[in-house]
């Protein structure tokens, strides 16, 4: 399984700010554990700032026929980007979004996703591990679209 | 790993209704499979349509010292009980949220969590695979605390 | 026909308490007055002050296939119960929402009910004859829908 | 029992379009339909798309002395007139609002009915059957009327 | 003074309903009482409980150079009539909103006025008397004009 | 009659400010103007920018029995004194809310009057005019008492 | 083509008011500027001030099946009229709403149409020409239609 | 005088939980204290997580003609329940609503009450004072209303 | 004990209005009845119309080290004063807020209190026993304050 | 007439994605069929999922003063984005916004257009020919300014 | 210059209560800074729990004629007294709104300021530092004010 | 002090536009301006249009430890971006937020910020001085750490 791994504003800060919180594990830190614990597939992490760039990157699936799957830390961008939502719902191939904290317990404004109600599955609160449990997640959509297919 | 499994109103309907939608598996299923998947653990299932035994359910684990762990799928409640959100901040042992669906995706009155709000983690829209994905997330999450406590 | 009728939070109550606004006549009476006028149809009531009972009571309803229809006066829990709505939901007898009193006309945080939305039909406003007519009302559906189904 | 039956905008389409959702019976047929089942009422059916023609009926009442009873399907004036609102609320004689469907399970601005606060009861959700249901819980309030009266 | 008085909605009922309320007083009463307490003045009384009637009865007074101030008590299309308040605009005559009862002491759906914005002045709650105020309030405004215009 | 005119916080400015929208009258030029216009009438004229001396001032009413009636115009406090609008609530004698603008027309927050729904009467709009108008109301108010007290 | 021109209340003031604003072309004007513009076409304009007028007006078109298209101008009943939104939602012809101004720029309370979303496109903010640009938005729905169900 | 003292979900917990918060005295504790503060007074204390049982109690109590007078702590009841207000306002004895915590200080969604509108008297943030306090309130509502007997 | 009673807008009034509603107690009353009632405690009464006079009273309280505890009923200032608040955030001695009235049963607009997050409790709906319950509940803050302090 | 015709986020991929929603043509094609159909003015379309990006392209055009009107698609931005609306009103060339779709006739979230209050005139829910119609808008907008100006 | 420097409730408590938080400074020690920072200015600070004293003082401004500008902290008022920012409204010269802390940081109901909209400019955020950079600002808009008259 | 000076969407236009507004002087010309005005200090200028952009640039502060404080006027990312609310929080050095216009006086969705809750101070409506302004104010805010720190 080929996976794209999609990151949004500020999640190329991690590891490197407040570790105290999140741990000294960078984004890259965490690329290499995941193909670590999934030899069998294959990543690329992409992050950027600019949810232009996350847009594009998504459109640029379908047409690569590159990856099976999509996982998707929108980080502050999944309370107000109509947009993100909008390149997500265009693509046919599982989408998981992850959060590293609870969204539910932190600010009021965090509290509502509207890029979730894109997406299929949603895992928060996990810190790093939510990317784990997130390809598992892949994994499983995956399996459960071929058996209904067949 | 002793781990409790609570489920709120309706999840006992579980393979029983609507198999086009949730498939013919029953909770009793979901238990079978959860234990032969995770042997090492050992689950309890508890369901309840009653918002007061849920509590009640909750309440007796500090007492008892017989679990490491809650699922919670709070099913309804989770959008209107504050009663059982008290209950679940009572709790020290890892708490994770699961939903058979994806909240996000659904009517309005179901994209907000009270009860998330006082879990460590939540995991949706993976249908049954949100369980396992749950008892995996917990497994993380007293992991890590151990290395913290270290 | 076979008849459920399920009574919610403080209905228990009726004939025994305010007799200038409810009258004398008690839900029992009721009863006994519904079975006089439709002495073709059977009636079980139900009644009950916890939501968890109203929900496993309407669950054990397709398997025991024993009614052929719900009348249902959720009380207080009209406005704040979507574990009560999804009950509803899962049920395919047709299902009529009745009132004592015009909700509408009432405090403004009784004017919206979120267990109608799962119902057929709804009658406000008639005092216990809201039941009769309810009764009346599931009487049509059916008709209505054999003759669709024919 | 002299029934006045007012019906606003639109309602003079029923059985012209959308024949597979509401039918092929006319305002005309569910005229002749109830006089036939309550041969021992007259009726006088009132259709109008204006606010205003709706109200000066309705208005006439109390001077004419012509009704013993009022049966309103406002349609989209439900959720907006505060003026039929006030219309009703100057009519002693027993009034019952009906639906065709079932507002509480359609777009949520029709959740909602500013009318339905001035009326003695509401029926919704049974197609045209609402009607009949209205008839009886009319002549139901009158008998109540007069045994409280004596 | 040449004053136009227009009156909305359910105001033909005035003195026919509720004496205890509103007095015995019909609306044609309230004309003759004007006629004679402002003997200098004329006044045309127009009521409909047509919200259309009501904007072309205001529209037609530019061209026809009649009148010298309007007088409006819209009922309850005051709290809803966005077009009623788009004629009132095009009118550049004094424009005084007038209200039976208080507003701001009824039901909360009565305390906001949208046509009330496109009028010079309001008068609330003296019962017919807010109709001589009204007169009185428009003479005042139509004497200031002409020494601004001085 | 014996008249109090209470005037809220800045009206102490008027005519020292904006001459161009509010003219060059102060408020003392209207106490003079008013008791020319209404020479059978005593008024008192009380302003102050202090919540709490308007308050104060409409409590000494009932005790002194001095006064018949009360204008007032509260100012900035129409939209927010809770407290203004109780010690309006303890007085029996008429009272008339009065407003130089049409706060209909302003901005948003001035829309709502908290205190207007613990007068009798409200003017708005007029200008210095709203005060007389409002003597007249008041008047009014105390025939119609006078009357219906017969 | 044969296309209705629905037009709303106040828009039979067109040209008479506000020359200023809105020029000092009147509907009447405009009707012989669309005949001229749209040769092959033939126009029927219809104004009214009552929503009742428009709404049978709308109803009259499947019956006489003499109109290909509808504009709608609905005036001030864009924001409130759900009456008037469910006899568009009844036609099958193209639906285009037009507006002389950009509503988005206005006041708040014209920013949201609830009949928009009952037509098939909506144009905005163009004067006059908001109704030459309908014409030619029908012609475009016509043709796709017609391409579509071949 | 007979007290009922009725104890909604989680306050089964006091004094087993969170010690540094709420001491360690459990609800028996508090009965204890109760009984030997008040000897001249009986107390029987009833708690339970669901709602449903809750209201049952309040219902017996006119049956049993048992009671005095209801202190009752809704615990996250207090902010969602209509029911249980429903059943509180059905009893004529007096009521005393108690909370340990000062709600007005925690989250937001727990500054409003509605049960406490259909309750006596309000005693909120002083521990395990609030029974204490509630007692003293309940005799002084008796006190009372034996005066204005007599 | 030294307890200062602070009394804000329309409190001087108790007793001299609505004696029906509130008795015919002054605020002096209370006071004589309180020290009689509390006579080893000593108190000082201080009532304002003057939200200022009030802040700054409390103001006093630290430097003059005068008082061991406050009871404030802040009347209608409860749901609007945010410098209140700020004033009873810099107190350290416990605070108690009272309310004659149960203000959750009462207009929505009393529903809500800002004052009250500033205060240690709160006692509503007693009349003026609200106010001998506040002073037991500050006794029981202090002696609580000091067991915990020892 | 030279046109600058921006596109929003995803609109990339029209044409690419949803054929049996949006039809086969791209935006490219839609620019050849522009050309092809408005010959005698020249157009050069950007397109980008950066927010930024069409903010700087908006910005660039005063200076090179190579456009004489701009088309805007704001895509999802439409409904959150204040700076692009910040952008489009510093420019005094005419500005059209358009859309696909009609945005009234869809989610909730998309009924509302911050970015068309900046906007001379607004075209939505024709498909590709809302561009072709805009560009005429555009060229009405021009003409009518020029002759304004003469 | 002179300038005038307005302090509302609470600020007299500066450097007496919570000195770590706002420091040991008093009111009277930020006036000495001032002055001995700004030798060539001269300043007088007014400080009154009174909403009324506050406007008093405003509006003795222009009459004295003895100010160049105005410093205000409004305190809690800032976010609740429409009668303070009508009273700043009348005022010409400079006036600069202060906050020690940055209220956007704070709770909820401290966000918005109502008094604000009716000054030039707003400092927060910065302790006593504000009120420097407040007297700087003042400085500047007059410096501006200067050269856009010459 | 090195200071980085970020300016948001639409400020490179300064100067360029509305010359009348917002004077001559281009974003270049304020950089020139304040390394004059404090020559002791070095500024880095940056300004983007795109989201991205801006936290990018706040993310390499740390790294680079290049800069003491940072001065921020957000434009019209203010009131929406979650994303830059977040890197802003990361950041340890002063952080000043500036605004050319007071808005508090603008169009109500530009009263709320949401980055400034994550900034130290904020300082609005000052023209171009706001940017000197917020220079002294980090001056002080770092002077401040120094003291306290030693």
């Amino acid at each position: 399984m080929r996976i794209l791994v999609v990151n949004g504003p500020n999640l190329n800060m991690l590891g490197k700010r407040e570790p105290a919180l999140y741990g000294h594990q960078t984004l890259h830190d965490l690329e290499l554990k995941l193909k670590e614990a999934f030899a069998l597939h294959s990543f690329e992490f992409f992050q950027s700032n600019h949810e232009g760039d996350l847009i594009s990157q998504l459109q640029r699936l379908p047409e690569s026929n590159e990856y099976d799957a999509v996982l998707i830390n929108p980080g502050g961008l999944s309370h107000t980007s109509v947009s993100l939502r909008d390149a997500l719902s265009l693509l046919s191939v599982p989408k998981v979004e992850v959060h590293l904290s609870n969204i539910h317990a932190r600010e009021e404004f965090r509290h509502h996703s509207i890029t979730a109600g894109a997406c299929d599955a949603v895992i928060a609160g996990m810190g790093l591990d939510s990317y784990s449990l997130g390809v598992q997640a892949a994994e499983l959509i995956i399996k459960k679209r071929r058996e209904s297919a067949n």
